[in-house]
């Protein structure tokens, strides 16, 4: 049996890894555009903030390490075109036929037709290359222009700020950061935050055009306010989108946005093909619907399930994801979980909502701090179908037990409302946020 | 109506103050033995720590804020005797009459008949006066020895050392620490970090005889062995036991250990007559066998059941409680929830488990620390039984997760070892501990 993964990131990788675990005889070739594998991307703006010095630190496993375990690596290669009806893909110099095919190419950075956009020093965060390159061009002196205030802008900012005195501004198409992951009074405590670290904030605003200098470098940004924006670094961070253009025509079925479509087996609608990670769309655990997740997490997990269908010796299906996500935003850390209110109003679900402020823990043990939870509920189902929080020193790491509670899709009730949380006086309280949270929507 | 409160604590203080809110034309009065109401026992090693200087801060709520509300608080008084076939309470200078009667008067700490227990300096940790006595008796030159290394003698010894240079030793009867609640692997993290701390363990070991100086001062203990422990201040913290002396052959059904027994609407066979918190036996959620939890979360909540019930617009049941527990032990941090070794093997319930030892976040940002996850499952229901966990820098909050799955009895397969956690960096490593020991259990 002979399998071809095509994408050496966290999918590809994990379902090479996992595949050979399950069976050593299998041929697993795996092809990557980069000359390295398993590059732990989520650690970029860690790198940039100089956490660590070896860039090398991003990549978890070598090409090395994938060979001597028997897994095949083509480094550098592209596939330029596959022939689903006989199984082969080609490539400039060869053909390799497959008996199953992985696709698993991830997501690629959006990079808008903004004029000058290919002037020096405008960077987009994706790769160890990206990362190299930033961590070099800013210096304390840099004036950096953050594009997009999403997950990926935001860590950017932090790490730059905490390894740097870089002059940094955030541009923000929206009308508030994090629109799509948070509500508005969550976004409102992150943009006091950015107030607070002296970052400059433009909003429900827009580049229509970078200034470059007669050395092709960066200098400024045009807004659609006519404003000039200084800056000798941009980071692109508006977002990404699956990275399957060379599949676009042929006869996989892919979503409007480029997803590649998977039932939950993670198979496509072509037998033999599999796909999965942040080229796919993928169930949503609570309304069965599919979207595109990008999140390492859910490419973790399609990776062994992909590996199990391939392998047959078990068949494993993907229950769905939930978005969860954190985020540490200088001293603030934010969780959110669940179907965002985009979606809640475009399906017109009817919610009971409650937002608590409460504290993480008991008055008299030092460092007590501020703690938000707002809880979304779906009416006809007693269901959490969303949670958002945002604190400190780690107290939002309470999502767990939200995430546990949507998992079993645990009605809100008065017996719910007694789960037995933990209290001792550094971690809690006697009557817990969550607690009072459920006891309001009850 | 009219409803008696025999005792001003948790459970109590929430009767009195659900019950107003529920109907302020209840008549209702507390009988308080103390002079006052409302103590945050819990934080009394704290107060020992000086996490705080004033020992009022131990009280959440006053007397007169009660009294405000139009609840009466008799404080030093003690109901000598209960008629309850007349519902009335005999004092020693009056009667008085009630609808209804709840019975909350806590635990009481175990002082055992050890000779020469009546020395100075010889404390337990239960009330303000317990708070203040050890507080002033402590000095940098202290030699104090802690007899008990349960959840209040480690907060104990962790407090004290935190607010002086004080000499501390720990004698415990069982072969390891905190026992009852975690298991060996743990024990032994623990008692690493009480070595590293300088502080002496006995274990197997117990006083038989306090010697005392001429000023009837504790100046040394005598163990078992035949050891002397120098010592000037003893901390006794050996257990709690239900304070129900008073209720002994009365018409009231008690436990063995003196706990008051209640149903799951908290009340007990005496018709009219309500107990909950320390002084009874609650369910355990999980086998719905009844024990005595000692939590002030039980506490509250059982409050919360009375008032409702004794209220009746709507009744309310305890479901039952897992026992979670979490504590901070130096820079150790420890949590754990459901059934105890004990119970699992008296009840012989075949079980699986495992231990999983991984880390808390990735390894590129910076304070990555050790984390421990046992986690129990019941082989015939496939629902997880026990959890326990160890770690710094609250990575142990992951508790709530675990507590989430056991609440809602979420059957361990594949679609659970799903659950969609949180990841990024600075919080978590893409395949959590949690999601290493589902896949593991499966």
């Amino acid at each position: 049996m002979k399998t071809i993964i095509i994408g050496g990131s966290t999918t590809g990788m994990g379902v090479a890894a996992k595949l050979k675990r399950l069976d050593e005889k299998h041929e697993i070739i795996v092809i990557q555009d980069k000359e390295y594998v398993s590059l732990g991307a989520c650690g970029i703006p860690y790198y940039v903030g100089r956490n660590f010095d070896n860039p090398e630190t991003l990549i978890a496993r070598k090409v090395e390490n994938f060979e001597e375990t028997g897994i095949r690596v083509l480094t550098k290669k592209s596939a330029h075109k596959i022939d689903f009806k006989n199984k082969v893909i080609n490539f400039e110099d060869e053909n390799i036929s497959y008996d199953n095919l992985v696709i698993a190419v991830g997501a690629k950075p959006i990079t808008p037709p903004i004029k000058n956009i290919d002037a020096n020093n405008i960077f987009t965060v994706n790769s160890k290359e990206d990362a190299i390159v930033i961590i070099n061009a800013i210096t304390d002196q840099s004036k950096v222009l953050v594009i997009g205030s999403g997950l990926i802008g935001l860590e950017m900012v932090e790490n730059i700020k905490h390894a740097t005195k870089a002059n940094i501004a955030i541009i923000e198409k929206a009308d508030r950061v994090l629109k799509n992951l948070f509500d508005e009074e969550f976004s409102k405590l992150v943009e006091e935050e950015i107030k607070n670290k002296n970052i400059d904030l433009y909003k429900e605003n827009e580049i229509v055009e970078f200034i470059k200098d007669a050395n092709n470098n960066v200098c400024g940004a045009k807004t659609i306010k006519s404003e000039i924006i200084n800056c000798d670094i941009v980071i692109l961070s508006i977002g990404v989108l699956p990275n399957t253009k060379f599949l676009k025509n042929t006869e996989l079925e892919l979503e409007n946005n480029g997803a590649i479509k998977i039932n939950e087996y993670c198979e496509t609608n072509i037998p033999n093909v599999y796909a999965g990670g942040d080229c796919c769309s993928s169930l949503s655990y609570l309304y069965k619907n599919n979207r595109t997740f990008y999140l390492a997490t859910v490419a973790n997990k399609q990776a062994k399930i992909i590996a199990n269908n391939i392998n047959k010796t078990k068949t494993s299906k993907f229950v769905g994801a939930l978005g969860t996500t954190i985020i540490r935003f200088f001293d603030l850390e934010l969780a959110r979980s669940g179907e965002n209110k985009m979606f809640i109003e475009t399906n017109k679900i009817e919610t009971k909502e409650i937002l608590i402020k409460d504290k993480d823990h008991t008055n008299y043990v030092k460092d007590q701090t501020d703690l938000w939870l707002k809880i979304i509920m779906d009416i006809e189902t007693k269901e959490i179908i969303n949670v958002q929080m945002i604190g400190k020193n780690k107290s939002v790491l309470r999502i767990y037990g939200l995430v546990g509670i949507i998992w079993a899709r645990t009605k809100v009730d008065e017996a719910l409302e007694q789960i037995d949380l933990p209290y001792s006086p550094p971690f809690s309280r006697t009557t817990d946020i969550i607690h009072i949270a459920l006891s309001k929507l009850i």
